[in-house]
Protein backbone atom coordinates (compact mmCIF):
# COMPACT_ATOMS: atom_id res chain seq x y z
CA UNK A 1 0.00 0.00 0.00
CA UNK A 2 1.40 3.35 -1.18
CA UNK A 3 1.26 6.03 1.93
CA UNK A 4 -1.48 8.06 2.11
CA UNK A 5 -2.12 11.75 4.00
CA UNK A 6 -4.82 13.58 4.89
CA UNK A 7 -4.48 17.43 5.01
CA UNK A 8 -6.28 19.62 6.79
CA UNK A 9 -7.45 23.36 6.51
CA UNK A 10 -8.85 24.46 9.91
CA UNK A 11 -11.40 26.95 9.59
CA UNK A 12 -14.55 27.95 11.95
CA UNK A 13 -16.65 28.23 9.09
CA UNK A 14 -15.28 26.02 6.20
CA UNK A 15 -12.38 23.51 7.21
CA UNK A 16 -10.60 21.97 4.08
CA UNK A 17 -9.52 18.31 3.57
CA UNK A 18 -7.45 16.73 1.13
CA UNK A 19 -6.60 13.26 1.05
CA UNK A 20 -3.67 11.93 -1.48
CA UNK A 21 -1.48 8.72 -2.20
CA UNK A 22 1.95 8.88 -3.34
CA UNK A 23 2.84 6.56 -6.20
CA UNK A 24 6.49 6.67 -7.38
CA UNK A 25 7.11 9.89 -7.99
CA UNK A 26 3.84 11.22 -8.43
CA UNK A 27 0.84 11.41 -6.52
CA UNK A 28 -3.19 10.11 -6.99
CA UNK A 29 -5.55 12.74 -5.72
CA UNK A 30 -8.00 10.39 -3.23
CA UNK A 31 -10.45 13.08 -2.03
CA UNK A 32 -10.76 16.70 -1.55
CA UNK A 33 -13.56 19.25 -0.56
CA UNK A 34 -14.56 21.38 2.75
CA UNK A 35 -16.70 20.63 5.86
CA UNK A 36 -19.28 23.47 5.59
CA UNK A 37 -19.91 24.24 9.11
CA UNK A 38 -21.22 27.19 8.90
CA UNK A 39 -22.07 30.01 11.86
CA UNK A 40 -25.37 30.15 12.78
CA UNK A 41 -25.50 26.95 14.65
CA UNK A 42 -23.64 26.43 18.23
CA UNK A 43 -20.37 26.04 17.87
CA UNK A 44 -20.75 22.87 19.76
CA UNK A 45 -23.12 21.42 16.92
CA UNK A 46 -20.22 22.81 14.51
CA UNK A 47 -17.63 21.02 16.04
CA UNK A 48 -19.13 17.70 16.42
CA UNK A 49 -19.86 18.06 12.51
CA UNK A 50 -16.36 18.67 11.86
CA UNK A 51 -15.00 15.71 14.35
CA UNK A 52 -17.58 13.31 12.82
CA UNK A 53 -16.22 14.50 9.01
CA UNK A 54 -12.75 13.77 10.30
CA UNK A 55 -13.52 10.13 11.65
CA UNK A 56 -15.03 9.26 8.38
CA UNK A 57 -12.03 10.36 6.59
CA UNK A 58 -9.77 8.75 8.31
CA UNK A 59 -11.86 5.33 8.51
CA UNK A 60 -12.31 5.73 4.73
CA UNK A 61 -8.58 6.37 3.75
CA UNK A 62 -6.42 4.89 6.49
CA UNK A 63 -3.96 7.84 6.17
CA UNK A 64 -0.42 7.26 7.83
CA UNK A 65 -0.18 10.88 8.46
CA UNK A 66 -2.49 13.89 8.85
CA UNK A 67 -1.19 17.03 7.92
CA UNK A 68 -1.47 20.79 9.22
CA UNK A 69 -0.77 23.96 8.29
CA UNK A 70 0.76 25.78 11.77
CA UNK A 71 -1.41 28.09 12.44
CA UNK A 72 -0.19 32.04 12.12
CA UNK A 73 -1.89 33.43 15.33
CA UNK A 74 -2.20 37.07 14.46
CA UNK A 75 -3.31 39.78 17.19
CA UNK A 76 -7.16 38.39 16.88
CA UNK A 77 -7.71 36.37 20.39
CA UNK A 78 -10.71 35.44 19.46
CA UNK A 79 -10.36 34.07 16.43
CA UNK A 80 -7.43 31.66 17.56
CA UNK A 81 -9.82 30.87 20.30
CA UNK A 82 -12.33 29.78 18.02
CA UNK A 83 -9.75 28.16 15.58
CA UNK A 84 -8.25 26.37 18.29
CA UNK A 85 -11.18 24.76 19.56
CA UNK A 86 -11.78 23.40 15.97
CA UNK A 87 -7.98 22.32 15.80
CA UNK A 88 -9.15 20.69 18.96
CA UNK A 89 -11.49 18.32 17.41
CA UNK A 90 -9.35 17.90 14.46
CA UNK A 91 -6.18 16.11 16.79
CA UNK A 92 -8.57 14.58 18.53
CA UNK A 93 -9.76 12.45 16.02
CA UNK A 94 -6.17 11.79 14.51
CA UNK A 95 -5.19 10.76 18.16
CA UNK A 96 -7.66 8.30 18.60
CA UNK A 97 -7.26 6.83 15.40
CA UNK A 98 -3.26 6.40 16.04
CA UNK A 99 -2.72 9.02 12.77
CA UNK A 100 0.58 10.73 13.78
CA UNK A 101 0.22 14.33 13.28
CA UNK A 102 2.44 16.87 11.22
CA UNK A 103 2.97 20.57 11.13
CA UNK A 104 4.10 23.01 8.57
CA UNK A 105 4.25 26.44 8.26
CA UNK A 106 2.38 28.50 6.12
CA UNK A 107 5.37 29.92 4.20
CA UNK A 108 6.89 26.09 4.24
CA UNK A 109 3.86 24.73 2.68
CA UNK A 110 3.92 27.70 -0.28
CA UNK A 111 7.87 26.99 -0.59
CA UNK A 112 7.35 23.25 -1.06
CA UNK A 113 4.52 23.66 -3.63
CA UNK A 114 4.94 26.77 -5.54
CA UNK A 115 8.52 26.90 -4.76
CA UNK A 116 8.16 30.63 -3.21
CA UNK A 117 7.23 31.30 0.34
CA UNK A 118 5.32 34.17 -0.67
CA UNK A 119 2.73 33.20 -3.09
CA UNK A 120 -0.12 33.91 -3.80
CA UNK A 121 -3.12 31.36 -2.10
CA UNK A 122 -4.62 31.62 -6.10
CA UNK A 123 -0.75 30.47 -6.96
CA UNK A 124 -0.92 27.48 -4.81
CA UNK A 125 -4.25 26.26 -5.83
CA UNK A 126 -2.91 26.60 -9.49
CA UNK A 127 0.43 24.61 -8.66
CA UNK A 128 -2.24 22.10 -6.46
CA UNK A 129 -4.29 21.60 -9.96
CA UNK A 130 -1.49 20.93 -12.02
CA UNK A 131 0.81 19.08 -9.65
CA UNK A 132 -2.39 16.64 -9.12
CA UNK A 133 -4.48 16.68 -12.44
CA UNK A 134 -7.64 17.93 -10.76
CA UNK A 135 -9.95 20.80 -10.23
CA UNK A 136 -10.50 21.66 -7.10
CA UNK A 137 -13.69 22.97 -6.06
CA UNK A 138 -12.89 25.58 -3.31
CA UNK A 139 -9.65 27.50 -1.66
CA UNK A 140 -9.83 25.11 1.91
CA UNK A 141 -9.84 22.34 -0.33
CA UNK A 142 -6.67 23.47 -2.58
CA UNK A 143 -4.78 24.28 0.86
CA UNK A 144 -5.25 20.88 2.34
CA UNK A 145 -4.16 19.47 -0.81
CA UNK A 146 -0.86 21.57 -0.26
CA UNK A 147 -0.50 20.88 3.17
CA UNK A 148 -0.69 17.55 2.34
CA UNK A 149 1.86 17.35 -0.87
CA UNK A 150 4.32 19.38 1.56
CA UNK A 151 4.11 16.68 3.95
CA UNK A 152 4.87 14.20 1.04
CA UNK A 153 7.38 16.50 -0.37
CA UNK A 154 9.03 16.32 3.08
CA UNK A 155 8.78 12.22 3.53
CA UNK A 156 9.71 10.97 0.25
CA UNK A 157 10.98 7.76 0.52
CA UNK A 158 10.80 5.08 3.24
CA UNK A 159 10.03 7.13 5.97
CA UNK A 160 6.51 8.83 6.06
CA UNK B 1 -34.31 11.87 39.65
CA UNK B 2 -33.35 15.28 40.86
CA UNK B 3 -31.10 17.41 38.58
CA UNK B 4 -27.27 17.03 37.99
CA UNK B 5 -24.72 19.06 36.63
CA UNK B 6 -21.45 18.50 35.49
CA UNK B 7 -19.11 21.80 35.87
CA UNK B 8 -15.83 22.36 34.36
CA UNK B 9 -12.93 24.45 34.81
CA UNK B 10 -11.25 24.47 31.54
CA UNK B 11 -7.52 24.16 31.40
CA UNK B 12 -4.24 23.07 29.62
CA UNK B 13 -2.72 21.40 32.37
CA UNK B 14 -5.44 21.03 34.58
CA UNK B 15 -8.92 20.39 34.19
CA UNK B 16 -11.17 21.11 36.80
CA UNK B 17 -14.66 19.10 37.53
CA UNK B 18 -17.44 18.94 39.95
CA UNK B 19 -20.76 16.89 39.70
CA UNK B 20 -23.92 18.01 41.62
CA UNK B 21 -27.19 17.17 42.26
CA UNK B 22 -29.82 19.38 43.58
CA UNK B 23 -32.06 18.01 46.43
CA UNK B 24 -34.48 20.28 47.17
CA UNK B 25 -33.32 23.73 49.00
CA UNK B 26 -29.95 21.93 49.55
CA UNK B 27 -26.77 20.52 46.91
CA UNK B 28 -25.32 17.28 46.81
CA UNK B 29 -21.30 16.82 45.86
CA UNK B 30 -21.23 13.95 44.08
CA UNK B 31 -17.56 14.37 42.44
CA UNK B 32 -15.25 16.43 42.08
CA UNK B 33 -11.04 16.81 41.12
CA UNK B 34 -9.10 17.58 38.64
CA UNK B 35 -8.16 15.78 34.70
CA UNK B 36 -4.01 16.40 35.03
CA UNK B 37 -2.79 16.05 31.62
CA UNK B 38 0.30 18.03 32.27
CA UNK B 39 2.32 19.78 29.74
CA UNK B 40 5.08 17.19 28.89
CA UNK B 41 3.19 15.00 26.56
CA UNK B 42 1.89 15.74 23.03
CA UNK B 43 -1.30 18.30 23.11
CA UNK B 44 -3.36 15.67 21.00
CA UNK B 45 -2.78 13.12 23.91
CA UNK B 46 -3.44 15.66 26.43
CA UNK B 47 -6.83 16.20 24.38
CA UNK B 48 -8.05 12.69 24.13
CA UNK B 49 -7.47 12.08 28.30
CA UNK B 50 -9.48 14.93 28.91
CA UNK B 51 -12.31 14.09 26.27
CA UNK B 52 -12.00 10.50 27.33
CA UNK B 53 -12.33 11.85 31.18
CA UNK B 54 -15.48 14.11 30.17
CA UNK B 55 -17.03 11.51 28.62
CA UNK B 56 -16.63 8.94 31.51
CA UNK B 57 -17.89 11.82 33.61
CA UNK B 58 -21.65 12.05 31.40
CA UNK B 59 -21.92 8.24 31.56
CA UNK B 60 -21.32 7.78 35.20
CA UNK B 61 -23.46 11.14 36.53
CA UNK B 62 -25.95 11.79 33.62
CA UNK B 63 -25.64 15.06 34.05
CA UNK B 64 -28.75 17.20 32.50
CA UNK B 65 -26.32 20.44 31.73
CA UNK B 66 -22.59 21.14 31.73
CA UNK B 67 -21.54 24.34 33.16
CA UNK B 68 -18.47 26.31 32.02
CA UNK B 69 -16.99 29.79 33.12
CA UNK B 70 -16.97 32.18 29.92
CA UNK B 71 -13.26 32.22 29.43
CA UNK B 72 -12.12 35.95 29.46
CA UNK B 73 -10.21 36.32 26.32
CA UNK B 74 -7.09 38.52 28.04
CA UNK B 75 -4.51 39.28 25.44
CA UNK B 76 -2.85 36.08 25.33
CA UNK B 77 -2.96 35.02 22.13
CA UNK B 78 -1.48 31.75 22.47
CA UNK B 79 -3.33 30.87 26.03
CA UNK B 80 -6.56 31.48 24.29
CA UNK B 81 -5.21 28.95 21.17
CA UNK B 82 -4.29 26.25 23.50
CA UNK B 83 -7.47 26.65 26.03
CA UNK B 84 -9.24 27.13 22.39
CA UNK B 85 -8.37 23.30 22.14
CA UNK B 86 -9.51 21.67 25.37
CA UNK B 87 -12.71 23.78 24.86
CA UNK B 88 -13.07 22.06 21.87
CA UNK B 89 -12.91 18.68 22.96
CA UNK B 90 -14.78 19.31 26.26
CA UNK B 91 -17.79 20.82 24.07
CA UNK B 92 -17.81 17.53 21.86
CA UNK B 93 -18.18 15.39 24.74
CA UNK B 94 -21.37 17.47 25.86
CA UNK B 95 -22.94 17.69 22.24
CA UNK B 96 -22.30 13.82 21.26
CA UNK B 97 -24.22 12.74 24.50
CA UNK B 98 -26.87 15.52 24.13
CA UNK B 99 -25.85 17.64 27.39
CA UNK B 100 -27.00 21.16 26.83
CA UNK B 101 -24.15 23.16 27.37
CA UNK B 102 -24.08 26.78 29.77
CA UNK B 103 -21.71 29.69 29.63
CA UNK B 104 -21.55 31.85 33.17
CA UNK B 105 -19.00 34.86 33.37
CA UNK B 106 -16.58 34.55 36.03
CA UNK B 107 -18.17 37.49 37.78
CA UNK B 108 -21.67 35.66 37.55
CA UNK B 109 -20.35 33.18 39.04
CA UNK B 110 -18.52 34.90 41.84
CA UNK B 111 -21.51 36.92 42.67
CA UNK B 112 -23.62 33.61 42.84
CA UNK B 113 -21.68 31.80 45.08
CA UNK B 114 -19.96 34.18 47.30
CA UNK B 115 -22.25 37.51 46.78
CA UNK B 116 -19.66 39.51 45.42
CA UNK B 117 -18.54 39.92 41.92
CA UNK B 118 -15.08 40.66 43.07
CA UNK B 119 -14.22 37.69 45.66
CA UNK B 120 -10.70 36.24 45.35
CA UNK B 121 -10.44 32.74 44.43
CA UNK B 122 -10.34 31.63 47.87
CA UNK B 123 -12.98 33.25 49.13
CA UNK B 124 -14.78 31.26 45.94
CA UNK B 125 -13.01 27.83 47.36
CA UNK B 126 -13.99 28.31 51.13
CA UNK B 127 -17.79 28.84 50.13
CA UNK B 128 -18.14 26.31 48.08
CA UNK B 129 -16.90 24.06 50.47
CA UNK B 130 -19.36 25.62 53.13
CA UNK B 131 -22.19 25.20 50.44
CA UNK B 132 -21.62 21.47 50.04
CA UNK B 133 -19.78 20.67 53.49
CA UNK B 134 -17.39 18.96 51.41
CA UNK B 135 -13.13 19.96 51.55
CA UNK B 136 -11.96 20.24 47.77
CA UNK B 137 -9.02 18.93 46.82
CA UNK B 138 -7.90 21.78 44.30
CA UNK B 139 -8.75 24.83 42.92
CA UNK B 140 -9.59 23.96 39.92
CA UNK B 141 -12.01 21.31 41.38
CA UNK B 142 -13.63 24.55 44.18
CA UNK B 143 -13.65 26.82 40.38
CA UNK B 144 -15.46 23.86 38.84
CA UNK B 145 -17.83 23.20 41.75
CA UNK B 146 -18.49 26.85 41.66
CA UNK B 147 -19.67 26.70 38.71
CA UNK B 148 -22.01 24.24 38.53
CA UNK B 149 -23.48 25.97 41.62
CA UNK B 150 -24.14 29.49 39.54
CA UNK B 151 -25.73 27.13 37.31
CA UNK B 152 -28.47 25.93 39.89
CA UNK B 153 -28.63 29.15 41.09
CA UNK B 154 -29.54 30.31 37.84
CA UNK B 155 -32.57 27.50 37.07
CA UNK B 156 -33.97 26.68 40.63
CA UNK B 157 -37.32 25.47 40.22
CA UNK B 158 -38.59 23.07 37.39
CA UNK B 159 -36.99 24.50 34.74
CA UNK B 160 -33.07 22.75 34.51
Amino acid sequence: MNPVVLGVDLGSRNTGFGVLQEEGERFRHLSSGRIRAGSRRPLEARLRQIYDALVGLIQDHQPQALALEEIFLAANVHSAFILGQVRGVVLLAAAQAGVPIFYYPALVVKKAVVGYGQATKAQVQLMVEQLLGVKTDCQHAADALAVGLCHFFHHRGPKI
